[in-house]
């Protein structure tokens, strides 16, 4: 009996948050909630406490916070770092604020870089001694990374470098080696640069192991951070808006309903719809609705439905399974994608025996792109700094997020091969160029990946 | 490809409600849903059918009614049998409707007697034929028994006797032996007199089996179903009205907060709540919180909480494990309890170790009661029925339900041993004594099963 | 407390199974139980039931049967009909025989037809009266159908066809209208020749809707049941034999383990190894594994790997996703198949990744087609009863699981378009002809359904 | 795409396993396996790697390894330190070895002190650099405890004291504090003095919070460890063995069959059988089955039942419930009772419906038992440490496992009030006492904890 510490992982955001509390005393909190929340009620009745207080790190710009479903829930109190950003009370954190929870304790300490009103928690056990045994970094601090200063999207990104450089070297690194580092994302997530594969480190293991940490100065840190920034996923902006506010409260994740192929159909004809295939790239290129866009259900999901689709617009899901269908809800909810339409019963089989049309990409093994090398327009579709590191040769390159707005780059009446790293935003991109008009779009499984492994000549 | 047909158990309420569509046509209905509504959109989502008609066969008495949850899910229409009652919008249905489902259909047969307002939906398959191959009897016919007429409180009971005579004799017998019937409830529901233990059955099996097709006239039917009829559990009037107004909504069951030994003490000490002990009567008589009330989780739970405990009152909860929780919190949501406070963290052993006050109930075998027979009051508090087929010698008698308002009829100075059945509602008995001011309460676990298998005298 | 009755679905077999018996006596027997047993023992855990007796109602063969398996487990007794073929120790069961389980009693009809030892069990419980209110059919009686005469493949169709007209008028029938039908197999079985889609039924609905009692005389009924027969899987004769001899226990279902891409091509090299490609017809389309069989994942993914897979290759699976892993591991597992050797890590997508060839197949719509139907040879691979219905013009025909003796007919150097009934066949066909040698072939995903549904030219 | 790590723990063990590997290159060992492994195989199938190493950082004596189970399944391959203790093959690993899993690599270091042949396993992860971010400790290093080097029963503890010494202060401190770990044993554990509540830690951590790496020199170090160690639990020798030995393979977890009161109570005539009562205390108090041991289902229960019961027994359980029934069959395969009968079905609601006698205990709160101080004579069953530390005046004092050597020094015909820190040790013993005749036996519910929580008087 005593400290409660439990790190709950949602892959598709690459998300971590916590229950920590202490089950003598019953009593816990939740940091960073998602906003599918039985989880946690269900965690804190195992464990035997009480959730009293819900805390955000920070305002969170890749997810829909759960804080306000959490609190319709049980009626525990929001906390978060102090900022007027806030549409809604409440209890706003500052330097050294503590939170009781039992014999365990949260200390406060303002961490902005991240963003301006990062706070990181200090986490004390009575049993363990008088010193934290770890943090709880949000986005300042992950495993192999921190997090990135230029989300906000206001031009603060210097300021806020330099912030955390300070965050980073003068707050935490005194801490000492030992303390152990919770952060609030892992590998894939857009938060960091390039996140480490580990849910947890330690502040000794990120000194020696991460490269922010190798800087001599602030100067070349902010340099260094703001150097090879990636693009920074629109949606980001508008979920930051969604978080200051306080998500909508909705109760439970929506129920979907299916679709028969003629009411599917039907449904397409309204103008604001999309159709989203998440079904695998070499499903999508064996056959597809016309005009779908292909976004397969993966742990990048999130990612890319968060970039290149408009939330306003009406959704309408093709899934390679009914299991599917609830994980794809879910994902969708957890980046506040609300306005769900329906998905196809039985999926593409039943769109295949109702006799309706059927589009199909090329699919070509990276030996087979290498023989019609000449035959084609390579697109490359990944991002400017692995473009810049090596691509086929010849390739034309346009990021895909970007791509809508540079189709006039490309000619409608040629063969277009696209690839990324794994096929992946190369499946989006040619559903893209398809919808778009483009009439002969070719899509290469294994892409960059597998031209390198097989040996293929590289272009740098 | 076709008919979808699945009955749903809902073990708590002896209630059985059913999913029933076409899965070439991607639709179907459901039919009796109970509140907490999730089994439907899974089922549905499973067998790839969208819901479009929620259907009650009649205002039921005996749980909250899931239509209103479920129309808030997913916008299906709500369907019922035609009566002024209704006080919400509903397609009211009569004789002879149908509702297509695909190639299902089902038809309205009026089957007024357990209310009048009562229908009976017969299910046709194109694939089976012509004729209906099943009925979804709803609270008109059960497994070896009929539905009572007499659970509106309303005095109408005669008449609506009559009904039913008619309802099963000239609508249902003349469908034939071979049609199946699919009821609303199984084994341990008050909505009949004593239903068997079987979750469907034919008409021509309870032709055969069951007493209500014995009679020989309408006259010696009304006789025998107003003959020997138990009491109405005085919660089916409340829930009726429930029903009838149609359910809040509420999105999920309610999620109960675990409070600390003094936590709960001090939530005792507002007037207005109840501590209910879900534990076993073995475990209760060992020690118990002064003051609870002792209603074990089981199956029939929801009974003796509908009929003892005041649903405007605020619940405090003792459970065996945190196991039952979520359990116990399903039940009283079902039968509309919503006034939940929050349960005894690590139950007993927590309230034991904070150095706490026990009560205790002496827990006797029968070989025990048999032995101090002279030194007791001996209370039997089974209904008038069981009573009348047999007691234990000198056993005063009160039901159960009755005991509140009959507590000036024993003697607080005396002992007194409850049985009942099984020791049971002996319990609930005992505890509400204790509660009481009675000093020296017996509870007889096996009560009048043991007594019996023991060969114990016996009087009549 | 009294009679349990549980009836349970094996998706991929279309097998029912049924846990029986009385829980105030706490025992129960398991008819038909299929190889994975844990569902059971769970079941009869929580019913509160001691596993007395496994009873199998003839010997299957379509399935593994779990008696074994189960009598492993628990130590219960088999019992079957009375047959020189078991080569096993068991009760064998004739006509008037009683087990009795507590109140419950099942008593044993001889109804051979289907096969020469089946039996029928009646079910009578105390509490319903003197009758049995249903019987257990096995595979003498489904819904809308019989169970075929033809399965042994030892010539004896005609003899025992004339016994199961017996075995259905003369014992079934006289049962009477009301009593319920529970059989072992529902729709999708080929153990009948076309099982309608309920999963119980009565003996008067059969009476009335099924074809099979609408045969005026004995010789009617055994030319209409031998008339058009679909021929019998291939396996169906290797199972009997397993089931005849009784399955060797394994204790649990195998744990596939992943492969690298290099692995898997490794293990390929072996001759006795088969890829498995279990994804859908479209993804295999898309591009594949050179070489690999689809059979896709689905409800009659055991039927076509029995049919097609000779089981004592070592199999290598390619599915959609890791979820599958375990469900195609459940179903192979229960039609005995072994010898499995791993599956693709991370599916298609490390396949690519690593730089390895992809083979693709055509998908065309059925608009597609008939665009091109000049161009390609069309080969019908329905079965023969299916083609003689109508087909699209100018097809050849070959039934799928004749293919493989028959690429002679078919000239290698041609197009050829495969159809089925909606494009799962036809892939089949399509991977064999491409393992084989064809160099261009092209499967049409919506097929026969489609072409009808759009409204192309037939030919009769 | 990388590391793969994953912490299991095991709940009635205090005991912590890993999943560690890498899912690029799809591979990864487990560390400690406990002896029922689904969750390993699931976990593996979820990451997408084979397991290819079962790593046993010494031989266990509180649980049965899975080693061998997990090898019957997977076929990979077991290792661990170096000793002729080993009565099986595996690869045994000395200081410097490595284990390659893809670009994760765990190197060996010996780490002698609680067992002769224990190593500790650093974890290296070409991502996070060249230094290793973590270690598997084993039972050498706890968090906030150490591991005992007296469980060996052989005499060598003061040896291995001073291994130990060596092993933390010149093998693992070195490391570094940065450095993670990840031990075998979480708090409750008794292969620890007193196991914090951490399920991992640093070395820094450690160094400054733990009790161990206070001590100045190696000789302050061994007093202290030796001081006043509780006593080693006796079936840690019986397990030790079957680990040496390799347990034997059993495929699955045993199905227990509920047995009829009746067919419980002839069971018990055989002398070879115990019953053990898994009931909380104030149910056994409330009325069990005469001669029933009670030791309460929880999180210390197989330390109890391995303490008190032989194994060679033959058990017939009692539960609260059905579903604690799958998991005290768990949770007693994990400590090797295979030997299980059977358990009563429905529980003591069955017993006392069929009319079979009751026994009670007395459950006094410590007020009850302040009150009648001296009509009782009390008990504290606790440790020599706990006891030592204050009790109620006047208590005698036997550590509930010398209960049985010891009723000579108890007077049958007295009444005995047993207590222990919270109830639980001492309704074990007042269950004893009462099955070896003793008449009149109190347990005190919250014991201790209350009688302290109470402001009760204490002697020292």
């Amino acid at each position: 009996m005593g400290l409660v510490f439990e790190q709950i992982k949602t892959e598709g955001l690459a998300q971590l948050s916590y229950l920590v509390g202490d089950d003598s005393a019953g009593v816990a909190a939740i940091i960073d909630p998602r906003r599918d929340v039985d989880i946690y009620l269900e965690k804190a009745r195992v464990a035997g406490v009480r959730i009293t207080h819900i805390i955000e790190t920070h305002i969170h710009a890749d997810f829909v916070s759960g804080s306000h479903e959490l609190q319709a829930r049980i009626g525990a109190k929001i906390c978060g770092g102090k900022s007027l950003d806030y549409q809604f009370e409440l209890q706003q954190l500052t330097q050294g604020d503590e939170i009781e929870l039992g014999k365990v304790k949260l200390q406060v300490l303002h961490t902005p870089g991240h963003t301006p009103e990062h706070i990181t928690l200090q986490v004390f056990d009575a049993q363990q001694g008088e010193q934290p045994f770890g943090i709880f970094t949000g986005d300042t601090l992950f495993n192999l990374d921190v997090g990135r200063p230029d989300l906000s999207g206001t031009g603060t990104e210097k300021e806020l470098a330099s912030k955390l450089y300070h965050s980073l070297f003068d707050v935490l690194v005194p801490l000492g080696d030992r303390v152990e580092v919770y952060p609030c994302h892992g590998a894939g997530s857009a938060c960091g640069k390039s996140i480490g594969d580990r849910a947890q480190s330690t502040i000794g293991n990120e000194r020696i192991f991460s490269d922010a940490f190798q800087k001599r100065s602030e100067a070349e840190f902010i340099d260094w951070i703001l150097g090879d920034l990636p693009e920074a996923p629109r949606y980001y902006f508008r979920l930051k808006k969604v978080n200051a506010q306080g998500a909508k409260v909705t109760g439970c994740v929506p129920t979907l309903q299916p679709l028969s192929p003629a009411d599917f159909q039907a449904a397409m004809e309204d103008e604001n719809t999309l159709v989203i295939d998440t079904r695998s790239m070499l499903a999508f290129g064996g056959g597809h609705i016309p005009g779908a866009i292909n976004i397969g259900f993966g742990s990048s999901f999130t990612n890319w439905i968060g970039w290149i689709i408009d939330a306003d617009k009406k959704l309408l899901l093709v899934t390679e399974d009914t299991h599917d269908v609830t994980l794809v809800t879910d994902y969708l909810y957890r980046i506040g994608y609300d306005n769900l339409f329906g998905y196809l019963r039985n999926g593409m089989s039943s769109w295949s025996k109702a006799g309706l049309p059927l589009q199909h990409l090329g699919e070509w093994s990276v030996h087979e792109l290498n023989e019609h090398l000449e035959q084609v327009t390579v697109l490359d579709v990944r991002s400017d700094s692995e473009y810049a590191k090596g691509r086929i040769p010849g390739a034309k390159h346009i990021y895909v997020p970007h791509l809508e707005e540079n189709f006039e780059k490309l000619d409608k009446t040629q063969a277009i091969a696209t690839y990324c790293g794994s096929g992946y935003r190369a499946s989006i991109a040619a559903s893209l160029l398809e919808k778009n008009g483009f009439e002969n779009v070719i899509n290469i499984p294994g892409s960059w990946s597998a031209w390198k492994t097989a040996g293929l000549p590289v272009e740098q």
